[in-house]
């Protein structure tokens, strides 16, 4: 085989693996916006069968050649093609060891525990979800082997998700922030509660959406290339950097819910439209890691988002949204209400300074789920243990508990963490955007076309081409988590006056 | 090999080739209806590899093999599986026939013919269409001899949308109805016009939309499995027999344009929500033909729809949905108004009457354009001329003449006739449901649960099982375009008191 030949043929691979993507993300996409009620299952079968071929074209042993071939004269390749080289291996590896029959059988695994899981949180029933995740649970501790049977399994899946993230960084990592975000809950407590209640009012969905148009051009986001839509749970979705998609659900009785999601998934969009175009339809056009990409998502919900400045420049347009509800609020009382910090049940409707608690509940349970110290039967009782212990609530049902959350049914376990590392990255990105130009007096005037430039140049426009501690590295330098309790700290404590 | 493995391939290989249709499907629905404006060149990646895919698995010389085995061994087969192998073979003979350069090269050419037909309408500047549209003739011409080269080219390609249909059926068929419709035609123009005016009102499209799901709730169509989007060029999409698309177009200046093209497609839809769930994810799921499914859309459009008993049955109900437009309008005006008789321009805004004298000067043009008796420069003067012969109008420009549908952009030189068919085949269907059952009285009562019963029983149902001349037999006899002539005859002779 020719060098030359050899490149044609990685790209066509990554063409045709882009393509079944395209094609999966569509039937996705359509499945939860406007797809009729009873219509999963012929959709169920279009994507099984996509998955296998994607599966099959993938998995073949002259992809393993190729890939062989090309890599022994990895020293004639450009940079971009070596590291695509280099990633596909990496995958192409992992799905070769698992054998096929556990792929498919796990695939049709996941497909049902999703439907269980619907049902058991419905209900509130953990035992009907136990059965699902006790095998969801087995089949990852086996899988784990296969990622890497050199470290410990969830180790091994932590490592599926944040490349280089394993249980003592993490365990340094939470504890740092355990030790400042504890006491700093303790004294807001003593304080007198700021005032929310405004933001609980009758909000008219179709006010909304218009608002969330509004949102999405201050956040800058083309609409050419980005479009928002209307699912039970917001999400991100992108074909490629010329084509996002988000979503946003609107609650008619507050306001600020489906606000913060359309800033936090137009976070993601910003990263997925500001990729290279050098990268299209190879392995390295999306996000590079979950961290990274709740970096960018948590970036513009909370320290962008939540900021005063922020909330400064859109307040009078959005009093003209809401002339009713926040006729008598002003923006620094809305800026607060948003702020409030308030333990809670709820890890979704969690506040920027208690969510990371949530985070550490469900890492220590994975971590001893995975590790075969916590028994699944026991999983609802450590939970409200452990939100008791951290939180200080008592969790009254399993629906608003262990069941709250669908990543465990769709078989992620190791993901959550990237929420709580992404947030760190987020804020020490911050503290160097802030050395390298003026943040918050364009913010402050609603534009935030400089904010977008920096995250572009230091963090979007590369994609998967560097490894994700390379990419936080390379914009903000070594990681360090204490600039994000020093964040959380410094603006806690002016909202509360500590 | 053993039968029973042959047939667990067949089974697979047409599961998968549903899983291609229905991600190609959901593209072209996702860019049709809510993608952002400029996202179509990655999904044109994205749907040219799953095309390419698509033909490389049905394609490939084991698919033939296995069609020869199971062939051979015909015998044993049950029937809908003989039928499925024989449909099969046609496909595939007829794919293997046409060079894979060529397949390619044609697909290429019909994705840049549907650009710049588009951009030729709006500039209504045929010469920019004219080398597309050269091209295209010349490669359907070619590809009729892969076809069938036993048969004249425009033979083989009509073959193609209506199996067992030629040219010399045609020229029959259409000769039968231009001497009952044109003197029709003739004398009604000496009468005194219809007042349609009450049409052409403001119509707000929120009001049309609701309009378009009481219409589709009195069509029967369960919304669990069928929902309605907006489109510039209303189309039906199936999935499977539980999973079908409509959409429309509002005119906010006309309310009977979205009116018949919702009850159009819902027919489509109700076709294809009818066909049998033993044919699911196989080649025989889809309705069976053009001419046949535009019979479907057809019947419920103008032969129910523009009816006398169903504008009674759901004109109270319409009056409140536009109680100003059409507050002092009774429902005999409204039925005069929607079946008024006038040559006009644009096929799809034709009446009933006119409607296939619009598709007799395509057809002409067709026929002599695939024989090779008419150069592509002269259609435009061809077409102004039929238009004055057959309808009596003077063509003012391009883009209402020549280039105002998208068929042969896209490809399609022999579809034409199908409208007509399914017209003709519709009426035959009518007057044989009139014989079994009460047509009218339910319909009078907004009740058409009869007449879908009817047609899921004799046509719907069936999907591919049958060649389309024998569906359209097996439900109404031989066919006879008198019919269709008399129908039309005494509808026409009643409204205008001829």
């Amino acid at each position: 085989m020719e060098l030359n030949e050899a490149l044609a043929k990685l790209a066509e691979l990554q063409r045709k693996l882009y393509a079944y993507q395209a094609a999966s993300s569509s039937l996705y996409l359509d499945g939860t916006t406007v797809a009729p009620k009873d219509t999963a299952e012929g959709r169920g079968v279009a994507l099984g069968i996509l998955a296998g071929e994607r599966h099959k074209l993938f998995s073949a042993p002259e992809v393993g050649e190729l890939l062989d071939f090309l890599w022994a004269r990895k020293d004639e390749l450009e940079h971009p093609v070596r590291r695509q080289v280099e990633e596909l291996r990496r995958s192409y590896a992992q799905l070769t060891r698992i054998p096929a029959d556990e792929y498919m059988e796990y695939a049709m695994l996941t497909n049902e525990a999703s439907d269980v899981w619907h049902r058991a949180k419905e209900k509130s029933d953990f035992e009907l979800f136990r059965p699902v995740l006790e095998k969801l649970v087995a089949f990852n501790i086996k899988f784990a082997g296969y990622y890497d049977s050199t470290k410990a399994p969830y180790d091994a899946l932590l490592n599926e998700y944040e490349r280089g993230v394993d249980m003592k960084y993490l365990d340094g990592f939470f504890a740092t922030l355990r030790e400042r975000i504890v006491p700093l809950i303790h004294a807001i407590g003593e304080k007198e509660q700021i005032d929310d209640s405004f933001l609980w009012r009758p909000y008219p969905v179709e006010a909304q959406r218009k608002f969330s148009d509004y949102l999405m051009e201050v956040l800058g986001l083309d609409r050419a290339h980005c479009t928002i839509g209307e699912t039970e749970h917001p999400y991100t979705l992108e074909f490629n950097n010329k084509d996002v998609r988000i979503t946003t659900n609107y609650d008619e009785g507050n306001v600020s819910f489906s606000m913060f999601s359309v800033i936090h998934e137009g976070g993601h969009a910003k990263y997925e439209l500001g990729i290279s175009d050098d990268l299209q339809y190879t392995c390295l056009a999306g996000g590079v890691s979950m961290g990274v990409h709740e970096s960018q998502s948590r970036f513009y919900e909370n320290l962008i988002g939540r900021s005063l400045p922020f909330i400064q420049a859109i307040f009078p347009k959005m009093r003209e949204f809401f002339p009713e509800q926040l006729g008598g609020v002003t923006a620094e009382q809305f800026y607060r209400a948003v702020n409030k910090a308030q333990p809670s049940l709820i890890r979704t409707e969690a506040d920027e300074l208690t969510y990371c608690l949530h985070v550490m509940v469900r890492y220590e349970i994975e971590k001893q789920l995975i590790g075969g110290t916590l028994a699944v039967k026991d999983v609802p009782a450590t939970w409200n243990r452990l939100y008791k212990e951290y939180l200080g609530v008592d969790v009254p049902d399993d629906k608003r508990g262990c069941l709250q959350d669908s990543h465990w049914s769709g078989g992620s376990f190791g993901y959550f963490p990237s929420y709580a590392l992404g947030s760190a990255y987020g804020a020490q990105m911050l503290r160097n955007m802030e050395q390298d130009i003026d943040v918050w007096g364009p913010v402050s005037k609603g534009d935030l076309s400089q904010v977008s430039n920096w995250l572009r140049e230091k963090v979007h426009q590369y994609g998967g081409l560097m490894e994700p501690a390379d990419v936080v590295k390379n914009a903000c330098g070594d990681f360090d988590p204490t600039v994000f309790a020093d964040y959380l700290e410094k603006k806690y404590s002016e909202l509360y006056g500590l």
